[in-house]
């Protein structure tokens, strides 16, 4: 039984607790949390409380929020800690894995070079066997390797072209914008092309991406050249067997983000997420070599299946299909929706 | 002096009767307004208003505002009618047109074949030399056609891949979305790479299109095979000798559309507009053959000076350069903004 601790329990590691719990080989030893606020008094019920410092330990007394000690007494009961922290603070945070001799997964905010290795389910689950420190790449490349890792295993890809559509906040925040803008990424390519390198051996890649005012989910235009002429219904039937990529269609009224989470509310899993990779089926389209489709990415919850696997890989627990297949049925992963 | 009768006077119609009256060689013979509403009061200021029918005219009446007659007594008036009405309305307008053995434009809500030629000023103007029915492109379309000629003419284009990233609606609309989505166009290639072709001859054309929830611009992820190998400079500096093409930068505080547009109120043309597509100087780069850059589109204005342009090759008043210089310094496109 694995312990693992939860070190940031915003989005993603709130959400990593749940699937972690739902697991048989794995367990919660307890996750960090930092201001009492209304998440610390809901995840107080389910999980142990560990906070960054003795000082927040009497922040959290006053609130009537009981804590089991600091994040190094929660190093001590953890054999990995899953750091879901702010953009940049898990290559802070290492120095503390290391001291401890704990495992860390770190997310796609961190630097690639922070851990031994990128981490993608599909793509190249065995490049973390028995590695202490591994990077679950962001959302967004997370979707690219899903749909483009059965392209590539099973027509072959030249090169990749993909224009990312960001949310542009999540749903839970009230700062960030564009409120009625359209904001690019000057850089071209951005930096999802190398980052899906890290996970995908395949060509040249090339992505551009833009923030817009919408908080439900990322939609990315993929255009593809493969290694051979297919037709469309060779690159759906690719995607077919792999349960993390769900084929959704405007026939079924599914026109847009908006009726794709609520598609996912009326499947209700935990916390209305959609773990899947979205495509469009009539978006699918082939014109000589180069496949073209539309997918949309929930951006909150793509990449937890893929921190639940990438734990087994590190510590050897199960082979890729094995840890996927336990994964998805777990977290209810591939359940029909209609 | 030709007379320009404009049917609709919504959007597009209002800003090509301004433009009309800024040029010496044409004049605005009336507009076409079917609800006394605040817009036909302000209109009623600067020019002759028409009605589509009689018994309008009595709406008119008790509403106070003047009117000259119906769309018939304008037809008798105009040597070219500007047809701005809602999409699909202007094939069943031809009727009258030809009724009235007046020359007619239309909108790119059209389909091509109700005209005899459409129309980009700088890719196809000699097309519509003469013609009697002209389809001005969509704004999207414009403004793919604005930038790609530079480079179909200096380096050559082999094939194009476009994501178009659409304002959901307009800023005068309360009505349509999406307001927390985004919304593709599942059907691949969008409308826009047909359209694309019919004004500018290159060979394999892809776009997709979704429309996101902001009314600014439309934003366009392009990436153009070119037919040599060249650096990002040369394609800046094909854009360089076109007007119609602003370059922007982040380095100066230009990171979205937001600034965009408020950089162009800040320039204070007509009603705030920017008639430039707008290129982002740093998206620009080539690796190998592929050109790719993003630029903005101001969906309201930017085919208004290729409505003037077109006027004047249908009644065979100026070459191509004379007409789009023209334009340019009436309307005050080009005109430094910092």
């Amino acid at each position: 039984m694995i312990k693992v601790g939860i070190n940031g329990y915003g989005t993603i590691g709130k959400r990593v607790a749940y699937a972690v719990s739902l697991q048989r080989d794995m367990t919660v030893a307890g996750i960090v949390k930092s201001s009492p606020d209304f998440m610390s008094r809901i995840a107080s019920r389910n999980f142990r409380i560990f906070v960054p410092d003795k000082e927040k330990v009497k922040l959290f007394q006053e609130a009537g929020i009981k804590t089991e000690g600091t994040v190094d007494d929660l190093m001590g009961d953890s054999d990995v800690v899953v750091d879901a922290t702010p953009e940049g603070m898990g290559r802070k945070n290492k120095q503390l894995y290391e001291k401890f001799h704990v495992k860390a997964i770190f997310q796609g905010g961190e630097d690639h070079n922070t851990a031994q290795a990128s981490f993608n389910a599909y793509s190249n689950y065995n490049e973390s066997w028995g590695k202490d420190f591994v990077r679950v790449v962001s959302c967004n490349t997370t979707g690219l390797a899903r749909t483009l890792y059965p392209l590539s295993s099973e027509i072959g890809i030249e090169s990749v072209n993909a224009t990312l559509v960001r949310r542009g906040t999540d749903p839970n925040d009230h700062k960030k914008g564009p409120m009625n803008a359209i904001e690019p990424s000057l850089k071209i390519p951005s930096h999802h092309a190398p980052d899906l390198k890290t996970v995908l051996s395949i060509g040249e890649v090339n992505t551009v991406a833009m923030k817009v005012p919408t908080t439900l989910m990322h939609v990315h235009s993929v255009q593809a050249v493969l290694k051979r002429e297919v037709k469309a219904e060779d690159v759906l039937s690719s995607f077919s067997s792999y349960k993390r990529i769900l084929p959704v269609s405007g026939k079924d009224g599914v026109y847009s983000t908006a009726q794709i989470m609520e598609m996912a509310k009326e499947r209700s899993l935990n916390r209305s997420d959609l773990y899947e990779i979205a495509v469009w089926k009539e978006s699918v389209s082939v014109k000589g070599r180069v496949a073209s489709y539309i997918q949309a990415v929930h951006q909150e919850s793509d990449v937890i299946p893929e921190n639940i696997d990438a734990i087994r890989s590190m510590f050897q627990l199960l082979e890729r299909d094995k840890s996927v297949s336990t994964t998805d049925e777990t977290m209810g992963i591939g359940r029909k929706v209609y």
